[in-house]
């Protein structure tokens, strides 16, 4: 019972010896000087190197950590198998694989997919969803109004911008009611649901309360800065039943803790599997084709760890950053239409008639791409989907 | 009103641009296509880009954040001045200058290199702390054995090791109940009064109320390791006024965050500034000469940041890994005598003679270097010492 680190070091040609030594210095400290009464005794807290698989520049190391050494939570794990290596260069954790007895102490998603789906009555497509623009210094009339345009135009879901924090303008209560106003009003005119995520933000002692109030007030998602308080935070956020709202982990800041080339974290655990473990109903994270970008291969990790089969529902994948609707059979090829959201900022305000024509041309390239119809071909009968198009071009990767 | 944030990005030739791009952008959003009166309204919430500085490979940029932006709180700044910047290769936060009004809203250290002092008594010379060895699958009397051990030879500090977590072997409440009669009865007999350091770990949402049970138990001190949970959480420990315990900030895998070449926070601004305006009495890190060492310069920017003149109190250095006595006169010279603490792991338990002797050999060094003695000189009256430095040396590196 434990959990397995796999670390990628750098090329050593004693790598066993190196990290026998780390397995023993992580737990029991040392070994061949313990007599062997002892050795029996602390053999259930012993470390063990799993395997060293030699490569070009770096080398495949997994070491097997015991459950006895540390309690059932991320602070301790990870404190456990990257406290220390942390400081060594070149030293990246790119994945933790949890015993079954282990993994069962993460709640995971508590709607995930399905259940937001069932939230929205919405199955066929991906989900598609836009950014407040601009809200810093203005009111709620300008918030307001950007919502009924976004809900105008399609939009199915809408989230704050993440740098949007309590303020006199438009405070967090009042966001949360208006919005609800909002919402509810074009769910009577037009059948249509909407989930708006206001930012949780504040300090870390006042979030479940915080989170508490915004459902009372009819809050019907949460966006969250994961990384600027911890995954544990989110876990302890996902576990309280006073609370049961989906919750957008938004991705902030984790370009430090994963993003440096060759050390820190892979993506693909800290934004994927540990946030869909910790309770994530929703990852936002860079797509590989906008303005703000990481590695193809880690957006596409990012969406696998989200999605692949385990005992936790899936977590949808939300690509963002400079996506507009000539991205959309793109981002389709690369996260499947079901557990994707198209995230879209610039790329509805910007649109040269405005957002409702920028939410239109997205939806219009979402039913052409679920439906297999190029987007050319899909313009030919759609103006707004032709004029962001014209403006932004067509993107294809691969 | 506000915080600026002063950033290493890699060199650009139009660096003011992109500058005042992020400025905008990370504020307000746009401004060449805002309306005259709006501008106006905008104003008060608009970056600012104080200063661009070219350099050799690095340009050093400033930019200004208005605190209408942001409530008061670490995750909402550093959500803001680094939430998206740290995706972008090479764009490092090397400092934050928060202006007195937002400054006043950070404690700092409860109770300082003065308060601390006082608790101890003591005055005149560097601290000394030993970190127990080997605990994990051990039980209470292997633990009280080690600290018994480490007081009779003169230690000031005992801390937890940080990857000791919740166990059955030595629970949270015993170490605390254990060590607290150990310490009580030392003092009894000699006069000497030492803390120690129970390592508080656990969910996030149990710690609070963990730190206080500890404080009722008569716990002393408190070992934290802070990047596991987040700076805002030991911010949260410190401003509770039911726990007056003084903290020990670990860095414990700070290494992600601060030590990527060319990438994330600096040392100086996480282990140093930010962990003593959040309310850390000891910052715990990596000396620039032990086993898992960071650069010097590194190391020497967090003690100057950890004391330098504010309103907040001063936080001891703690440089840590791989010390010995013959270390000593170095880490004088680097930290200066008043805030540093010597902390002897294998230095003291590795010494010949066992850890007695490891302890005494750690004070005849303090003694000597306070004294201005060479420790070869101090030697010739100090057998442990004598003991020590033939087995490990005696390390100058300026």
């Amino acid at each position: 019972m434990g959990v397995t680190a796999t670390y990628l070091f750098p090329s050593h040609p004693d790598q066993e010896k190196k990290a026998e030594q780390y397995a023993l210095g992580l737990t029991v400290g040392s070994w061949t000087d313990i007599p062997h009464l002892e050795r029996q005794q602390l053999q259930k807290n012993k470390g063990e190197v799993v395997s060293v698989e030699k490569g070009e520049e770096k080398d495949t190391v997994k070491i097997h950590y015991p459950s006895a050494n540390f309690s059932a939570d991320l602070p301790a794990i990870l404190t456990t198998v990257y406290g220390k290596l942390s400081f060594f260069e070149g030293h990246e954790l790119v994945d933790l694989t949890f015993d079954a007895e282990l993994l069962r102490q993460f709640p995971g998603p508590r709607f995930g997919v399905k259940g937001v789906r069932e939230k929205l009555n919405l199955y066929d497509r991906p989900l598609l969803m836009a950014i407040f623009k601009g809200v810093i210094g203005r009111d709620l009339s300008f918030f307001s109004s950007q919502l009924e345009d976004l809900l105008a135009g399609g939009i199915d879901l809408i989230k704050d911008d993440e740098i949007l924090f309590e303020n006199e303008l438009t405070p967090f209560e009042k966001r949360i009611t208006t919005a609800r106003e909002i919402i509810n009003r074009h769910y009577e005119h037009t059948g249509q649901r909407a989930l708006y995520a206001v930012n949780l933000s504040g300090r870390s002692n006042e979030l479940q309360e915080k989170a508490e109030r915004a459902q009372e007030l009819g809050a019907n998602a949460l966006l969250f800065n994961v990384h600027a308080y911890g995954l544990d935070t989110l876990q302890t956020l996902r576990e309280n039943d006073n609370i049961s709202l989906p919750i957008m982990a938004h991705s902030a800041l984790s370009g430090v803790l994963a993003g440096q080339p060759g050390g820190g974290y892979s993506y693909s655990l800290l934004v994927g599997k540990l946030t869909r473990l910790t309770g994530g109903d929703f990852s936002l994270f860079p797509s590989p084709y906008g303005n703000v970008a990481i590695p193809s291969s880690d957006a596409l990790a990012i969406g696998q760890a989200l999605t692949e089969e385990n005992r936790f529902e899936q977590t949808f994948s939300v690509p963002s950053a400079g996506i507009h609707p000539g991205m959309v059979p793109q981002l389709l090829k690369d996260f499947g239409s079901e557990s994707l959201v198209i995230n879209a900022g610039g790329g509805v305000f910007g649109h040269p008639d405005g957002p409702i024509s920028g939410a239109q041309a997205f939806r219009a390239a979402i039913d052409a791409s679920v439906n297999n119809v190029s987007l050319t071909e899909a313009a030919k009968t759609s103006e707004p989907l032709k004029r962001a198009i014209d403006q932004w071009g067509i993107v294809t990767t691969s």
